[in-house]
C-alpha cells in the first residue's frame, strides 16, 4: 500500500473524529459543550478539515472526500489510485467514528433521544424533500470542489482557505441537510452506527444513505467541468 | 465578454450565494441554524467574501461590489469597465439569490414571517430615520473601501484582510441597517426576491431600495477621495 | 504635523468607530445584533484593532493606545512625539465614539437604560473593588504590551497577532473591569458621552475615569521593564 | 538557569493566565462573559496556546505541556532538559492560576458553587466513568501531539495551526472531560486552589487528579512511537 494511501486513511480519520465529535460535543446529553450551538458545529468542522488535512497534505494531498478525489481526476491534477483513495477515505470515516463513539460512550448511554444519536454519526435533511435536499448537496459541494480548484487564488498556502471555506459551506448552505458534501463523511460514520452497539439506537436511515454519496460526486463532477470549461 | 467581467460575474454569485445563505439559514423556519445568532451572520457573510474573492481575484480583482469598483476607479487602480463590472455583479447577485431560493424552498415554504422571507434577500433598517440609515451604510462602505485600499498594510496577501474587515463591519457597523455597503448585494436579491414565485411573499420593499445603492456609492466615493487627499 | 500622527488620529478613531461600534450593536435596544454575547463583543473589539492597525501601521507603526506607545519608548523602539501620538490617539478616540453615535442615535433614543449608552463609551467594573479592578486592568495591558514586545515569534507579519491577542484578553481576562487596556479607549469616549447630547443620559462616571487610564500606563511600563530585564 | 526554561515557566504562566481566565469569565457570578458558552471557551483557550506560544517559541520551542515535551523528547527533537522543563511548566501554570484568582476575587467571593470555582483551576469529567475519561484524555492529547509533529502541513509558520488544532480539540473532543491534555495545566491549577484561600471552596479533587497527569503524558507517547512507526 502507498503511503498516499496511508495518508488519506489518517486524514479522514481525523476529520471524522473532531467532526463526529463536535456534533456528539453539541448535541448528546451532559456533556461540556452541549446546545452550544451552529457556530461550533460550523467552526468545529472547518477546523476538522484543517487538522485532517494538514497532517495528510504532504503525503497524499489531502483529499478526505470522494467528491474531492473524483473532482480531482477529472480535471487531471490526480493521477493516483480513485478506487484506493476512496476505500482508505470510507475505512478512516469508519474509525473516525468508532473512537468518537468510545469517547463519548457515557453520554451515548445518557442520551434518549434516538435521532441525536444518529445525527453525531450521519446527516439528514431538515425538511425531507428529494429535490432540495438532493440539490442543496450538489450545490453544496459544487462550491466546495470548485474553490479547491481556485484555492490559489486565497494567496494562503496549505488548508486554511479550505478550511474557511468549510466553515462557509456550513453557515450558509449547511441548514437543509447538514451539509455532508463528503460521501466518505456520510456513509462510513453511518455504517459505524449501524455496526456498533449504541445503546437504544434507532436504525440508521438507509433510505436516505445514497443522497450523500450521489449528489456530492455530482456537484463535485459539475465543479471539474465548469472549471474545464473556464479554462479553455 | 472578458474573464475579468465573467469571474466578477461568478465571484458575486457565489458570495451571495454565501451570504444569502448565510441569512436564510438563520432566520427561516425548521433549518438547522435557526437562530444561531448575529455571530454567524457577521462570519457567515466575511467568508462569503473570503470565497468569492479568492475564486475571481486572479481573474477580476474580486471587487464584487460596484461601490469598490468605483472607488478604486476613482483612485485610479481599475481601468477595465466600470459599466461590465457593475452589470456582472448584478446579475451575478440574482443568480446567487436564486440559488439560494431554491436550495431553501421547503423553509421559505414553512416559513410564515414575509419579514423573514424577504430579509434573505435584502437588508432593511432596524429603525427607520432617514439621516441615520443614510449615514450608516456611507460610514459602512467608506471603512470598506478605505480599508482595501490600505490592505496591504495587513502584511497577508490575498483576501482574508478584506474578510475580516467584513466580518469586523458586520459585528459593529451592522446593527443599524444590516450592512449592505454593496448596491449589488441588495438591489440583485432584491430583484430577486420581486420576481420568484415565493410563497406568502410581501412586497419588496422598493420604498427603501434606493438608499443601500446611493448610500454606499457615497460612502465608496469618499474614501477614495480622502485617500487621494491623504496621499497627495 | 507629522503623517505619523495623522495616522495614529486615522487609527484609533476607526479602532474606537469598531470597538464602540460592537458594543452599541450588541447591547442598544432594538439592534440587529441586540443581546449577541461576549464572543462577539472580543471579536468585534479584535478586528477593530486589526482595521485601525493594518490601515495605519505603515505610517506609523499602530499603536493606537498610549500605553503602547509609552512601552515602546521606555524599550528604546519608538523615537516620535509621545506626545503627538497621545493627543492624536485621544482626539482620534473622540471622534470614532461621535460618529458611532450619529449612526446609532435611534437606537440610543430608543434605550431606557442610562448605564446602557454609557456602556456604549467607556468601562466600569463589574463589581467595584479598586484593588481588583486596578490589578485586572494593570494585568491586562501587560500582557498586551508584553506580547506585541514579543510579536515576533508569532511569524505572521502585520496586526494579525496583535489582533487575536486582543480577542484572547477579552475573552479572558476582559470579563472583570471591561478591558480598558487602553487610555485613549477609555477616556476619549467618556469625553465624547461628556459632550454628546444623548437622550436621557447619566453622568460620566468620572470618579472610575482615572482607573482606566493610570493602570494601564503601569502595566504596559511594567512590561517594558520586564522585557528589558529579560533581554539584558 | 537556562533561557529556555525561563521561557517555558513565562509562556506556560500566560497560558494559563488565558486559559484559567477564559474559565473565570464564563462560569463565576457577576462576570461580563457569564454564560458567554463553549465557543467562547473554546477560542479562548486555543487564543492562550497562540500567545503563550509566540511570546516563548523563541527561546523555548513553547512546548507549555509536559506531554509535548516528552513526546518530542521521545521522537529525538527536545535535547533539552525534560525535568527542567517540566518543573517551568509546573510552576508556570501555578503562577498563572494564582494572578487570574487575584483578578477574579470579587467574583470568587460572589460565587456560591464550589464546582464552579474548581473549574476555573482544572478539569473535571462530566459523566464520570474511569475508561472513557482516560480514553478520552488519551485521544485528545494523541491528536495534539501527533498535530503539532505533523505542523508543518499546514504551511503557516508560528503558532497558529497548533492554536487552531486546540480550538478544534475544545471543540469537538473537550465535551466529556473538559480537555486537560497537558500535565501541567490541570495539575498546576489544581495545586493553586488548594493552596489559594478562596472563599467557599470545596476539596481540590485529588482523587481524580492523577488521570489528567497519566493519560496526556500515555496520549504523547503514542502519538510519538505512531510518528517514529510512519517515518520508518
Amino acid at each position: 500500500m502507498g503511503q498516499d494511501i496511508l495518508f488519506e486513511f489518517i486524514g479522514t480519520a481525523i476529520l471524522i473524529l473532531f467532526g463526529a465529535g463536535v456534533c456528539a460535543n453539541v448535541s448528546l446529553k451532559k456533556t461540556l459543550g452541549n446546545s452550544a450551538g451552529w457556530v461550533v458545529i460550523a467552526f468545529g468542522w472547518g477546523f476538522a478539515v484543517f487538522v485532517g488535512a494538514f497532517i495528510s497534505a504532504p503525503f497524499s494531498g489531502a483529499h478526505l472526500n470522494p467528491a474531492v478525489t473524483i473532482g480531482l481526476a477529472i480535471v487531471g491534477s490526480f493521477k493516483g489510485s480513485i478506487t484506493g483513495y476512496i476505500i482508505a477515505q470510507m475505512l478512516g470515516a469508519i474509525l473516525g467514528a468508532c473512537i468518537v463513539y468510545l469517547m463519548y460512550k457515557p453520554h451515548f448511554d445518557a442520551e434518549e433521544n434516538p435521532n441525536a444519536k444518529l445525527g453525531v454519526f450521519c446527516t439528514g435533511p431538515a425538511i425531507k424533500n428529494w429535490f432540495s435536499n438532493f440539490f442543496s448537496e450538489v450545490v453544496g459541494t459544487f462550491v466546495l470542489v470548485f474553490g479547491i480548484l481556485y484555492a490559489a487564488g486565497a494567496e494562503i498556502a496549505g488548508p486554511l482557505p479550505v478550511a474557511i471555506l468549510i466553515v462557509a459551506i456550513g453557515m450558509s448552505l449547511g441548514g437543509t441537510t447538514g451539509y455532508a458534501i463528503n460521501p466518505a463523511r456520510d456513509l462510513g460514520p453511518r455504517i459505524a452506527h449501524f455496526i456498533l452497539p449504541i445503546k437504544g439506537k434507532r436504525d440508521s436511515n438507509w433510505g436516505y444513505a445514497w443522497l450523500p454519496v450521489v449528489a456530492p460526486i455530482c456537484g463535485g463532477s459539475l465543479a471539474a467541468l465548469l472549471y474545464i470549461a473556464l479554462a479553455a
